[in-house]
């Protein structure tokens, strides 16, 4: 009844190569002999299936360096049923959205026999990279060749080859001609235009799409805080009243921005099928370990581990742990404090002004590099923590790192400017900190995290291209310059660290918004560019990331949102302590506090109310959502029927006349009642 | 295929009496026709296909008063259908939970031919109450004999009756029996027991057991405050670190409980089926009005009224009408509290200090009165505005009625403690007016409530009996004088004004926690006799409710959680006031402040922290529920497999040859895939 992968062929004597395999210089022949067997074998023997060929055959081997390169594919059969077990949702002729099936291709949308189009590259290479980590061993003990390198049933064989260091690397390979188009509407373009976010979906897949898309989203938003805050600066605004106006303003847009991203989240993910796509449903991801048991969702079979046990080690070591790194961090920001003093005091008693006018920097240079030495730890220490608390689903996993890191840079960031305002109490001080963090740290940003990759690449690919032209003619040499080329270049590590500098940049411009309203206007003329930068980097100076479907931000909206919250608070005390309104209550600083206070309340009673009455997803996208669930338990009632009426059937003999009668009226009555409607192939029989 | 209500014979001879039907006296013959008509005709021809029969027969019609009673009820099939059309939700032979469908019923726990108990009475009273509910207008234009009633197609017929005075009333019958047993587990104990909770359920329906459910875990939950804050009357503590640590314990707590009861809720309402009810598909309310059209979600033809109305209609009246009710509510506090002071003077001042004593009461006793009269019509007008509304949804109306009441009685109740607390700072006086509110209070509650009503309904009762004992004897006397009796009886009208009390006194014991401790203390001993009070008043004092099917105890969950919010900012703020506290900073009351308002930040950044972290939904119930969704999902992609084979046998003449392979192999195919186990009748072929 159903296709089975044993049943179809899915060898191929000429593939599209998709992925790139790359092995350690030294594997053994008897090793690469059982890995090509496993990805080439069927799956009821235990393999993934799959089509693959060494980059450079036999002959040639000896002259090259590449001899460790393996090209990935797999039938256009294979790839249906692939994204069929990966859960893809595409749209239906119907223009509904459902889960893709073998079964039911002809139903979808852009399907026809022999289009291979149907799928986009960066979908395939998903499957590819998805089959291939769930890739699991049966009965093998370990690794042939390797004894150390240990199996165990339902270990990812592709997660021990990577922990062993027997695979260095696998990455999707490029799509010249696509990432040409791609290009040409995407950045290189001087006039101001939307980024063409479905067809960066098409190359990228979601998650990378949905960072541009915020961050296109959030520049747009943030110009109106801008174009507010200019006057500010330009008159030289310093009355309370218009603070409070600015501050207000701010908050309540930012809490309607967040709510709006929802939604308008909600209606891009809903037509990339992403919104649809079932999480729980995932295959655990592959660094996740445990005893081999039944899924008691799903009833397959799969490595289980007990969610207490995984709730002890984060409550009881992980929290710990990263409380005592946010103190040592604290700790460390009170060294600086008391070097800085220490150093003004020298330089004040000196007797050489000059000579201890250098000093005056030291403590902020010491400080900045601890900072970063600190940073980079605690980014180690949280991803081992993470990977060791040992979550069965890669976004759980996503989201607990997240939330590790995130708590741990704003403290980082934002405590020598929480010190300054309310313990320091300098705005003048506050002002100009702030102003020199936020530039410096976008114009460093662009230039490490693009310009300085994308230059040394070029460098390297001059290189590889030398090289590639002393060779033999008769290998394909596009597709040989095209894999060494990439090869070489760096590993796009996820969009964690985009969002990261988005989310310290919302916090520079939302919290201390009413000292330097001239922020937003920075953050604006630097997302511009941003975004440019950013998608050269995708492009140019990275390997192709794999695709990874996501239906939201996830944990960054509750980071924004959070942040949001702290937004409320610091401004009201920062209103609060300013001198304007200091001399309207001269008298009594208790009265003036109070006020500040209930404001406060006041505003954040607001921010629930808004966040709690705009519904998270457009109502267009309630009412779909709705009509598949409703579909879907119609089916299970109408399958259920069908259970039954077996069971029925050979049963009714027992039945009770009046039973009976009933029984009968089932088999013969026909059309729908008021209850459920009848749907196709019931009608048909 | 299907059961069609048209095809089964659903008229019985001989019928249990389930509903009572109550016309007006003076309805006209051809209308009398016509409803029996309505209600006993078939589906197909726009009837509800139930049974109806006079109380009494033709020929003793006139030496009576009961000619107007009716009774309601239904042949078996027909119940089951209803449950279907329901969408119930039982126990499955395998332990799942499931929608009861006629089809299916084998597969249900409990179900076995001729079994009349697989439905509660209580569930086969509602399934009534809805199919009357839902007997809608086809093309009559108005009620026959009644032009000025008028109909149209989609309006409910029962509606439009009982808005013209031709239905007085509708009520479901008793069970003496059931009901005997019920109440000997229930209440008239004096050992402290849990409620029979199921037991409760079977007969009053899911929304009134979750009111006692919650009810009793509340008073559970409230013991641990009442033992903490007994000491603190009976050594009359007065320090602040004491009320500070009394104060935090309450309010961890009370986020506590209200987490710890979502959790139990979910359990509870899993085994009872409600979890699973699809409200999103229920049909409209009965109030409900619009024009006929196709209801997106399920292909339904239905009233529909548009959102955007119902919203403005929400913001651009209701709010603005709610918003000056409640500045109307303060104005009047403020005149009460004017008032108050002008008589303590003319009490100071006056030469007859005995007659004007008197005269301190006069405004506090007027300011009672007209708080009451307040109450009423606001009410009244909250009913009217919720209604003019047009939800679609019975909750949806519920939810928008209990906010809307909810902050007028919060305001109108509280109003005066935060005045007392916060602007004249008399915590004596506080202390005093929280003690007689509370306790009056509740006294009051209980007489009202259910003393006074059952008192008076057992005089009733009498006069009743010896009515019916002056009958022929060919009458069914018992049942005769069952409905005459409970006709007479008064109208539970929910459990709104249950969760009220329980809302206000949750209002008491944790708005001024800190300045009363005894509060929680008082509170247990009520709830505990409040308990079986409220039991003598559902069993007893009124007419048997509808049951209602619900998930949760619903927009209370959000009261309560609202409630402990503010609960922490007046708590914070009268530790912050207490003289203990003020006499430790002597010096600088704005530290005092300072220093308050961090503690009570961090207290709502705790309580917003564990709400995040205690998951909703027990462990067990999560995978229950996920695993029913991922069941309905392999169901809708097996039926889409059957829609596409279809269309494919069809025209499979035109596929390619390596098309028609698969196909092939998909006919031919067996065993699993990895992807989705196959099901029961797929296999079967």
């Amino acid at each position: 009844m159903k296709v089975t992968l044993s049943a179809l062929d899915t060898s191929e004597a000429f593939f599209k190569p998709l992925v790139v395999l790359e092995l350690a210089r030294d594997v053994k022949e008897e090793t690469r002999k059982w890995l090509e067997k496993k990805i080439n074998d069927k799956k009821k023997n235990g393999g993934a299936q799959l089509l693959i060929r060494p980059l450079i055959e036999k002959c040639e081997e000896q002259t090259l360096e590449s001899q460790n390169l393996y090209l990935v594919g797999a039938s256009t059969i294979r790839l249906l049923l692939g994204a069929e077990s990966v859960g893809l949702v595409k749209e239906c002729n119907d223009s509904t959205m459902r889960a893709f099936t073998y079964e039911t291709r002809q139903n979808f949308k852009g399907f026809s026999n022999g289009n291979d189009d149907f799928l986009t590259v960066a979908e395939c290479q998903f499957i590819i990279k998805h089959e291939l980590e769930n890739l699991r061993a049966r009965d093998e003990k370990m690794i042939p060749g390797y004894p150390q390198a240990k199996l165990y049933p339902g270990k990812s064989i592709l997660r021990r080859l990577l922990t062993s260091g027997l695979v260095t690397q696998i990455f999707p390979l490029h799509d010249n001609e696509a990432l040409k188009k791609l290009e040409s509407t995407w950045y290189n373009r001087f006039k101001l235009k939307y980024q063409p976010l479905d067809n960066i979906r098409m190359y990228f897949g979601e998650t990378i799409t949905l960072y541009f898309g915020f961050l296109e989203y959030f520049t747009f938003a943030l110009i109106p805080m801008a174009l507010i805050g200019l006057p500010y600066y330009v008159f030289d605004w310093e009355d309370y009243d218009k603070y409070v106006i600015f501050a207000s303003f701010n908050l309540i847009w930012s809490t309607v921005i967040l709510e709006v991203w929802k939604r308008g989240c909600a209606l891009m993910t809903y037509r990339w099928g992403t919104l649809l796509m079932k999480r729980q449903f995932e295959e655990p991801r592959p660094g996740f370990h445990g005893v081999l048991g039944i899924n008691p969702i799903t009833g397959r079979e799969e490595p289980l581990y007990s969610s207490f046990k995984r709730q002890l080690r984060i409550y009881l070591i992980s929290l710990p742990f990263v409380c005592l790194c946010l103190y040592f961090s604290l700790y460390v920001m009170m060294i600086y404090f008391d070097l800085e003093t220490w150093a003004q005091e020298v330089h004040r008693e000196s007797d050489f002004p000059e000579l201890t006018n250098i000093l005056l920097f030291v403590p902020s240079i010491i400080y900045a590099i601890v900072i970063e030495i600190m940073n980079r730890l605690y980014r180690f220490a949280a991803e081992f923590l993470t990977s060791w608390e040992n979550h069965r689903l890669e976004s759980a996993y996503q989201n607990h790192l997240v939330l590790k890191v995130l708590v741990f840079n704003f403290l980082n960031c934002f405590a020598s400017l929480f010190y300054i305002a309310f313990v320091m109490r300098d705005m003048k001080l506050l002002r100009q900190s702030l102003a020199t963090l936020l530039i410096t740290s976008q114009i460093l940003n662009q230039i490490v995290e693009t310009l300085l990759p994308y230059w040394l690449q070029r460098k390297c690919g001059l290189r590889v291209k030398k090289k590639v032209q002393g060779l033999k003619a008769d290998v394909d040499v596009t597709l040989y310059e095209q894999v060494m080329l990439e090869r070489e270049k760096g590993t796009y590590l996820g969009t964690f660290d985009d969002y990261l500098e988005l989310f310290l940049q919302f916090g520079y411009v939302s919290l201390f918004s009413c000292v330097y309203p001239l922020a937003a206007a920075f953050a604006v003329l630097n997302n511009f560019t941003e975004i440019n930068s950013d998608a050269l980097k995708m492009c140019k100076v990275f390997k192709r990331p794999f695709a990874e479907p996501s239906a939201s931000i996830g944990v960054w909206q509750l980071a924004f949102e959070t942040m949001s919250v702290i937004a409320v608070v610091t401004n009201c005390a920062l209103i609060g302590m300013s001198p304007q309104l200091n001399a309207v209550f001269p008298d009594s600083k208790t009265d003036l506090i109070l006020m500040v206070v209930a404001v406060e309340h006041a505003l954040l009673a607001l921010k629930f109310v808004l966040a709690f009455v705009i519904p998270d997803k457009p109502q267009e996208i309630q009412i779909k959502l709705a009509k598949l669930e409703f579909e879907s338990l119609e089916a299970l009632k109408q399958q259920a029927g069908i259970d039954a009426r077996n069971v029925d059937t050979s049963s009714s003999f027992q039945g009770t006349p009046k039973q009976n009668a009933a029984e009968s009226a089932v088999a013969s009555g026909s059309g729908a009642t008021s209850t459920s409607r009848t749907r196709g192939p019931w009608k048909m029989r």
